[in-house]
């Protein structure tokens, strides 16, 4: 049995010491209580409502010299966990990347440029072109995505696809309106990415606002089947949920005696998904 | 504006002529009450739970003989609407489909064959091989798939690509375990499918208990965002749910000042989703 952690904070933009004291006590609190892999959210280093790339260029830090990665790096040897969390990174290209990282004992096992960009975003960092990372690490195969991300459904699948147990999601859900009752669509996109592929979710979401912009504050762990096994929080608060499970959980696509979610796929069919232009308005019409 | 009628109805395997008068007055009430367009079950002729092949053999029509898709057809041009409906076909090639049919006053404008069967049908039907078709109505562009084919995101996604504003549904969901509070997975899967698309999605599922099989009685409407507008209705009763509805909605996808759901597509990094071949156990290991 795995203890999976997902660590839902209040951070600051431009408050990068103040940032990774929050970061590094939530790692440590929910080491303390036995987890094995800790999920923290998108830019958790710099904050995110940057005023412009400016601000966002003098918070960014290349992988090899980033100190939320060296924390994380020193925090996963000494405690024997896995992290999972976003940073704000410089490329060597120069270019700003919204970036994640999954860091075990024996350092950085794989890194990750955030692929389909949100909202202003567009405007201070260059979208990645790789898929989302799948890793082997002590406590099962842990994939890894940003936010935005998990709203397109493809993304899961490749990291379903890749072998992920676990897609660990780093995330910054601005607050929008839904209706009374009603669970953010954020939150069922990650119940149905779980279930479609058969494969746990741990999202890591904010609390707190930031230069007026509130979160939803909807981190959750979703088990093979799209339901919650923990969260989601739906509250603006501070909280680290924990669930122990068992990942491997996730290598058994089946869900009856004739049907397995992966298994039961048609790759043939679908490469319309793949089609680069957008399909002119040429509708079948009947005769 | 247009209003869309899902029928949630008991029908009864090897009882052709009760369904088809249960699904006739469901449609006709639908109607009178100002339905567009209108949508029925999964297999609406035939009942669902068949005891083997032969039994579905004696049940199945060609679309040209079918007696449901004939009452369709008159039902349509008589009322002036849209049927979406599943029947039990024979195909010419002597095969069995799960199928389903877009009928308009002018007649049938489209068929379909279920491309992901589920469970026992696997023993019963042939898979189709064609995507969701998408048809012009007088009532917006529709896309028609059934039941297990929502729980592939790749099949929700080619009907949006193919300029669906609504993807009507004919369901029969099993009714099956879930946590005490949660809406069914099928009920997230289908929020999940119109949410990622900005598409409308209508959901006709079944009630009553045939053969020792009980429904989920989910149906609902589903609108671009995600959110219900109608049901789920999870109740075991038959009801029809009625909403009124701008389908061109769905012909703008954008969410925000930068955003658009299928703009920010990135269909060049996604063809591992049409690879044929389950992938290797050889998974990045950290060196």
């Amino acid at each position: 049995v795995t203890v999976v952690a997902v660590c839902q904070l209040a951070l600051q933009v431009g408050a990068p010491e103040a940032n990774l004291a929050t970061v590094t006590s939530a790692i440590r609190s929910a080491a303390a209580d036995g987890s094995d892999i800790v999920v923290v959210p998108e830019l958790s280093d710099s904050g995110y409502v940057f005023a412009d790339r400016v601000e966002a260029a003098g918070l960014a830090h290349p992988a090899a010299t980033s100190p939320a990665l060296a924390a994380w790096q020193e925090l996963s040897a000494q405690l024997r966990i896995t992290v999972v969390g976003g940073w704000c990174e410089r490329g060597n290209d120069g270019l700003l990347y919204n970036s994640a990282a999954i860091v075990g004992p024996a350092g950085v096992l794989a890194t990750y440029r955030k692929a389909h960009l949100w909202d202003e975003e567009k405007h201070v960092f260059t979208p990645g072109d790789g898929p989302p990372p799948v890793v082997d690490t002590p406590a099962g195969r842990i994939g890894v995505c940003i936010c935005y991300d998990l709203e397109f459904p493809e993304w899961a699948r490749l990291a379903a696809l890749a072998g992920a147990d676990l897609l660990a999601a780093p995330v910054n859900w601005p607050r929008l309106d839904r209706p009374p009752g009603e669970r953010p669509n954020e939150v069922v996109k990650a119940q149905a990415d779980a279930a479609v592929n058969g494969m746990w979710i741990a999202v890591a979401d904010r609390c707190g606002t930031e230069r007026g912009v509130e979160w939803t504050g909807g981190s959750l762990i979703v088990d093979p089947g799209g339901y919650p096994v923990a969260g989601p929080v739906l509250a603006d608060r501070p909280t680290t949920l924990l669930a122990d499970i068992d990942l491997t959980r996730a290598r058994d696509k089946r869900i009856n005696a004739n049907n397995d979610v992966m298994g039961d796929r048609r790759p043939d069919l679908y490469r319309g998904v793949t089609d680069l232009a957008v399909p002119a308005a040429g509708i079948e019409v009947p005769g």
